[in-house]
């Protein structure tokens, strides 16, 4: 770590040779591949950019110059880089270094990001607010090609084309994510890549900088067309767009890197610069030869992550055998698609995250990986289901917002018997605030016609799911980041009814999800106590089960969800008393995540944090029981 | 209307000679014209496909063969054609035909639309059905270029591409929405047509439908791109998605148009038909030869419609002297804008129906316009703030759905100042359930850092605007499309609080927005009974002006609002009582739009239908109030 050791900041790059700078690359996937082996996180992604991002921060003033990571999951060499090394082993813990640029976190991080396919638009508006300002500086969006096939990117290279402000698009193509990425477009790239002069690329830049940098210094987007003629065969339909394309080059290239940055630094207009990198270099490597790594120990999770989900850190051995709601969804569906041939799934580009593989591998032509696509996603759903199909969109919560619209107007209006399996609902851990799937209840609820149901565990979520596949309207499944416990009370299992699942003198806890197992588990703590709660699940947070509601009525109530508490699961049983004038005998409490976002810990920490744990969960009740 | 008058069906088409088709479009322009002069509603989309509906419906069996009108709104010569000229006449009226399409109007309706962008995912989703269910019938989109545009039209354009289906996407591309248009991918439809085989396409089409329907019947796809070189001769963009691009073409050419879709019939995997029509096609002939059109009286309504804002019926002259919340936001923020030159705004492709077209005519370079891409309007408004800018995105309630990933994502969690002026917030009339905009209180409450406010009339409307413009957070301002009255209470108007607008020693109404208006003529009917009513302006749906409600708990209180009662105002009102356990001594009735989509009619019937009016808020009050 000689080199790295010495770099507080991007400006002590700028001294160091291009050899010194090779080290420092292979430095810093060392520290990369060890942090992520300790604390979990991404690893393929940031891997993949370390000399894009030793070559920007060379030649660019970061921090004056805006740099904007797409996604984000990939900017751990720019951390390490812009004066967090000393704490970036505190990587996605509570507390600690965010996955993710934060700007909060450092004047180097020029904008947040988490979700994709949003850098292009906030770099035109930061060019807009440059050249209005009359400020001086350039802007830099650095985007995936899984995240440029997202719909959002095209909206703003299409502007940006048409206002022609200075602008520089890097577009980060390796050809792992586009062997796995689905689309025209993801295609598109990859002739680029079969038919550009990549190879070639080395000898070429040498006298396309010559001719960049030589003779006249004003240049026109014609002048410039002309002498990159040659090094710009080809990029047609980001020229159609309007930008200047350069490329394909190698982007584990450094000098190759550093040489096209410091041309096109000098150039106008917008600009997309294709840059080939292969995503986890190094890691093989690294694991071939620890020697030159300095024996980093062996990857503990040996699955290179290609869809913007973070490995986790490494798991106790006895959890990794307990299933996740995932892993009960996606066999549910399989189940259900052995029975029923008109079940179909669907995913944005994340087959693992939800689970659709197993779906893939037993019907592939059943599987439909849309790309990072969530609003065509949906409504590619709604044509499904409006001529007979039953298409299962398994969608993370916190991207399904990509989606709302299409919710509202292509499913739910048309009452179209569309299925959304909602994982990650709730709060996600480490990963980032960004993610966080906790605002789903409240804006799906708004939606006239879908029904909303939550599963506690194992048996519900295969419940829910066939139950959901028999309806003809649209019906949302929503569950958590975790393991699916077993929570049988014996009691039958109606849907779309509650079940009571202990009786409480005292009071009722009333939960939505799995956090009903919490309420069980603080149940017993305060019968120790003395105090008897009863709980209750909910299971179906729209309609409400409103005979369940009767028989809790009478009791206080405390209302216990993972959601925002604006507009919630608790929301919904006030707005039913309310509607029933029962107030005068109401006692109820509401439960959730308060209105702010959730920064990063492990998801327990962040459960105990809300006082969603069972000793959160009894303090909570006991307070509210002392009169 | 000799012909029209025998269509029961599209059957009847078929038998109809070209003479007699293209009289027929002389008749339906007619038909179309006289009813938009009496109804209001969209015209000039309406008259620039007719020759394309009529072609369609000759060449396709649609019902069996599945159309998908893009945003729908020019489907008016289609539903005539499809059973339904009887009831013409009551389009857009209570009851009656809708101005979209609509599955429960009619199964020659194949998809609902009326939000932009979404007939290509939806399509694909019907085409991958028909496949699974080894059905066989074709599926096509119909849309413009300005829906083209829209982030999720090019995902669905890649995905399609990507699978090779049987699939039509005919672009109907008129000039004058491209004049309009931004985005280089609208002017490279531009450059197409300045380009492209347009001319020649008439002669040449001859050969190449002799090409495709003679000699061999087992076509490739290789074998038709070689027959069809030369006519195909542009469309890069598309071919690069993987579509066989035919066009362009004149769109108004019926034997061309029935030529070229009995010819691509044939056709196999995904193929882009583009077509240039001319919006409002006939209406200056019909003005200019009334005789011809056999004397329909002169357009009441000048204006062309293209931003998919339909127009209005004929106002009486009077009302038109009343400013709209629309008219007192658009010269609130030219204001804004002369104060303060780092406030810009920005529209998705709404520049007049938003009312931004008087900041573009004043400060033309602080204007921007992204197209049909409200994602990425509502990011790229978060870069412009982010460096400085007060950008003010003006979006109307209903496609502000599509911008609410970003909303949370990008501008609420890092809390960067961006205004968002939400126009058409509540009940929108005659347009379409599609348009209404009765959630965003409820999916807005849920993103952490924004504050949400409401005016109720004009002064509040400017006094909102400057002091959102003064703020250091997001703030969204909603209002609805009618008029914005003047209801001044002489009391302080202090933001972010609310305002007690009248004293009553009974109950108190609590409004947002212009309904307080309504409330107040409420309580004086209510007066007359004796009945003492108070009305108070919440004004700020978040946060609440505690102050305010602690003075009014001690009474009953009736919230009223416009937008749905899940999760809305009024559940933000119970959410702040719930908290306090102020239960008991509570009594509310909450008022606003149920859990359901609120069909056409106009805005004065929905607010009535709704219990919504001055008679209905009274007869409210009068029933809670009775013990």
């Amino acid at each position: 770590m000689a080199l790295l050791e010495q770099i507080t900041g991007p400006q002590d790059l700028k001294k160091l040779s291009i050899p010194e700078l090779e080290s420092l690359a292979l430095e810093l996937r060392e520290v990369i591949i060890d942090t992520v082996n300790r604390n979990g996180g991404h690893l393929a992604s940031p891997l993949g950019v370390v000399e894009l991002t030793i070559a920007l921060h060379h030649v660019f003033d970061i921090g004056k110059d805006q740099l904007i990571w797409d996604v984000g999951h990939q900017c751990y060499a720019h951390k390490l880089l812009t004066g967090r090394r000393d704490r970036f082993d505190s990587l996605r813990k509570r507390g600690g270094i965010s996955g993710y640029p934060k700007i909060s976190e450092s004047e180097l991080d020029c904008f947040g990001t988490g979700h994709s396919s949003t850098s292009i638009s906030a770099a035109l508006g930061m060019a807009i607010a440059r050249d209005q300002l009359n400020h001086h500086y350039h802007v830099i969006a650095l985007i995936g090609d899984g995240a440029m096939t997202g719909g959002m990117a095209m909206e703003a290279l299409s502007h940006a084309g048409h206002l022609g402000l200075n602008l520089l698009v890097i577009l980060n193509d390796n050809e792992m994510c586009i062997a796995r990425n689905t689309g025209a477009l993801a295609r598109y790239f990859n002739r680029l890549i079969m038919a550009g002069p990549y190879k070639r690329a080395k000898e070429d830049v040498g006298s396309f900088v010559k001719g960049m940098l030589g003779g006249r210094m004003t240049r026109t987007i014609q002048d410039l067309e002309r002498s990159l003629k040659g090094f710009i065969t080809k990029g047609a339909l980001f020229q159609e767009l309007g930008f200047n394309y350069i490329g394909p080059v190698d982007g584990h290239d450094l000098p190759l890197l550093i040489e096209c940055l410091n041309a096109i630094k000098t150039m106008h207009g917008p600009i997309l610069f294709h840059c080939r990198t292969e995503k986890g270099k190094g890691l093989k490597e690294a694991e071939e030869d620890p020697q030159k790594y300095h024996g980093i120990k062996p990857m503990t999770v040996k699955k290179i992550d290609c869809e913007g989900d973070a490995l986790p850190a490494q798991f106790p051995p006895a959890t990794l055998h307990i299933k996740t709601f995932t892993d009960v969804f996606a066999e549910a569906l399989v189940e259900a698609a052995r029975d029923n041939p008109r079940v179909v799934g669907i995913t944005a580009a994340m087959p693992t995250g939800t689970g659709l593989s197993l779906l893939e591998k037993e019907f592939p032509e059943r599987f439909f990986d849309v790309g990072i696509c969530e609003q065509h996603a949906v409504t590619l759903a709604a044509g499904m289901a409006r001529q007979g199909m039953r298409p299962v969109a398994a969608i993370y919560s916190t991207f399904l917002q990509r989606g709302y619209d299409q919710v509202i107007h292509d499913v739910c209006l048309q009452n179209l018997p569309v299925v959304f399996a909602i994982d990650r609902a709730g709060l996600v851990g480490e990963d980032s605030p960004t993610q966080n799937g906790t605002f789903d209840l409240s804006f799906l609820r708004a939606a006239p016609n879908l029904r909303i149901l939550a599963p506690r565990d194992d048996v519900d979520t295969r419940l829910m799911l066939h139950w959901a596949l028999r309806q003809n309207f649209p019906v949302a499944i929503r569950y958590a980041r975790c393991s699916a416990p077993a929570i049988d009370a014996g009691g039958e299992r109606n849907l779309p009814g509650g079940e009571l699942l202990r009786n409480g003198a005292n009071a009722t806890y009333l939960a939505l999800g799995p956090i009903a197992g919490t309420c069980l588990r603080a149940a017993e703590l305060l019968e120790q106590e003395g105090i008897s709660m009863g709980v209750a699940d909910a299971r179906c947070a729209k309609p409400l089960d409103h005979a369940l509601l009767e028989q809790l009525v009478d009791r206080p109530i405390i209302t216990v969800e993972e959601n925002t508490l604006e507009g919630g699961f608790g929301s919904a049983v006030l707005e039913h008393f309310a509607s029933r004038q029962q107030f005068n005998q109401l006692r109820l409490l509401r439960l959730g995540i308060p209105d702010a976002f959730c920064e990063q810990a492990t998801r327990d920490e962040q459960l105990a944090m809300h006082g969603l744990d069972a000793a959160g969960l009894a303090h909570a009740a006991r307070t509210f029981l002392t009169p």
